[in-house]
């Protein structure tokens, strides 16, 4: 089956204590939609500007990513700019240029509208929802989202969680939506407000999977000696989530089991993708190393060795 | 087999931001001890002035904990005053007054000297070394320590490091006491100095493993809702890691698989002592709630249902 992916497409300015490059492919959409295309076809929803370079079109393309609801407008691309410090964990936005973004309807071709499954990428929860109201009866919504959105759209994002199955946020964001220091209240505070699953992003500390009767995964970060670019790490992770389970849900229900892969693999792209600027890692990988990760993810993680 | 413990016996003053309990039970030895005496008899070298309370003593003695090694002096026992904020997380030591601690030295009853399995628990790294001078070639050593003693002692730690098999520590002085960021390189980094395995915490985030040749280990922390005092979660961690290994050691050798099972039942053993003040979660847990958790902490991390 396929997945609807809805989000940024951007292009962003990047410094680490390391390195500095400007211009590369960003966005949440970009990053999600090429990890999930790894596990399933990709129905993308976007918007760029003209001056968008024609190799990223043609990246996208290589994939299994239909481009038919990208559009193509006059002016210029979202940018982003951003700088990472020493840590690798804090993150200065330096600029934001919506660009073509500000004006951004996302409109579903005909045939996108009976995907089911439906990542809600990184934008707007307003955008996120008129992505919804265009939808039939997906099986499976997913919404991602970020601290900006909880400082500037609280409302709109809290309604949004009435309409979704799983909300994939970061720990500081869990944090501050609920009020709630303790990680496992936060979850079940936000399970209130209506997503059966919620997913707790920790970056170097992992993920934890909540879902409904105590159901509870706890999923390793893969340890990692080099960040390079943490950008779309978190885009990384949803998107391939979201492709595994549109190829799980070929064969039965989206069930915590199928989650707690969808997670695995989720983490997997995220480690590969901060191994390089851009998408630059996820162009290169293939689908041995993958299932190599995943498997050496196993092993760590076990109680028992085999 | 049993294993050896020495570190400090304390009354300690503990806030939180619900509640204030004076003159406590506490110190990494006491903690350490009664973790331990879950999985193996304990041989423990500490001391406490002539105002260290009966009560203390007889949970100690009712426990496999054998007290020819306790030092009952004349003066004030050990006192640790400090207050946790809001997040639980951050601690502020209130005072200090290390009374009978300040001419401490550890003496080794003789048939202590044949423990195989060491725990020199969070002390000063000078009277570790006395420990060890003392022994015979035990078959595993175990370090504990804390920031303090980076701070004050970083020569003598490092010494240490030559001399034992595992050293134990948070993320936080993991950073410290090496200079890297990276998780990944600073256990590296402490490898090389010594110790074979390093156990890094990482409080609500589980505890990561290093042994040689790429062994890994990731255990996370058991998802609490409610934590009342995290005093001794680290010294709880060590001796029931500690105990685990030292009732393995009869069975076979100290090698990764051991540890994976040590590091498992020692955070099981945190995740119980954090859910009340001092050790009253550890007088009142059994063997049951400790193999009930620790099969819940296996299936919460297992990447596929069984």
């Amino acid at each position: 089956m396929s997945v609807l992916i809805v989000g940024s497409i951007a292009l962003d300015d990047i410094k680490t204590p390391a390195a500095e490059h400007p211009n590369l492919l960003g966005g949440s959409a970009s990053y999600g939609a090429v990890a999930a295309s790894f596990f399933s076809p990709v129905n993308l929803v976007g918007i760029v500007g003209e001056d968008f370079p024609k190799e990223h079109i043609e990246l996208l393309r290589s994939r299994r990513i239909d481009l038919e609801g990208l559009q193509i407008v006059a002016g210029k691309t979202f940018r982003w700019s951003g700088e990472y410090m020493l840590d690798m964990n804090t993150r200065e936005t330096r600029s934001v240029e919506l660009n073509v973004f500000e004006h951004f309807t996302p409109a579903l071709p005909a045939n996108y509208k009976s995907t089911p499954i439906v990542l809600l990428a990184n934008i707007a929860p307003d955008l996120q929802h008129h992505v919804l109201d265009q939808v039939g009866k997906p099986r499976f919504v997913i919404a991602d989202t970020m601290d900006l959105w909880i400082n500037i759209a609280k409302d709109s994002l809290t309604r949004l969680l009435g309409r979704v199955d799983m909300l994939i946020l970061n720990d500081g964001e869990a944090r501050q939506f609920t009020g709630e220091t303790n990680l496992v209240k936060a979850a079940r505070a936000i399970q209130a407000l209506g997503p059966k699953y919620v997913a707790i992003k920790k970056g170097e500390h992992g993920c934890l999977l909540f879902g409904s009767d105590g159901e509870f995964f706890s999923c390793p970060a893969f340890p990692l000696e080099e960040i390079h670019d943490p950008t779309g790490a978190g885009d990384s992770f949803a998107g391939g989530l979201a492709g595994v389970l549109a190829r799980e849900s070929d064969s039965g229900p989206v069930d915590f089991g199928a989650l707690r892969r969808a997670v695995v693999f989720g983490s997997v792209l995220a480690s590969f993708n901060v191994e390089a600027f851009s998408l630059e890692r996820l162009k290169t990988v293939d689908a041995a190393q993958i299932e190599d990760r995943s498997r050496l993810l196993r092993l760590m993680s076990q109680f028992e060795t085999d």
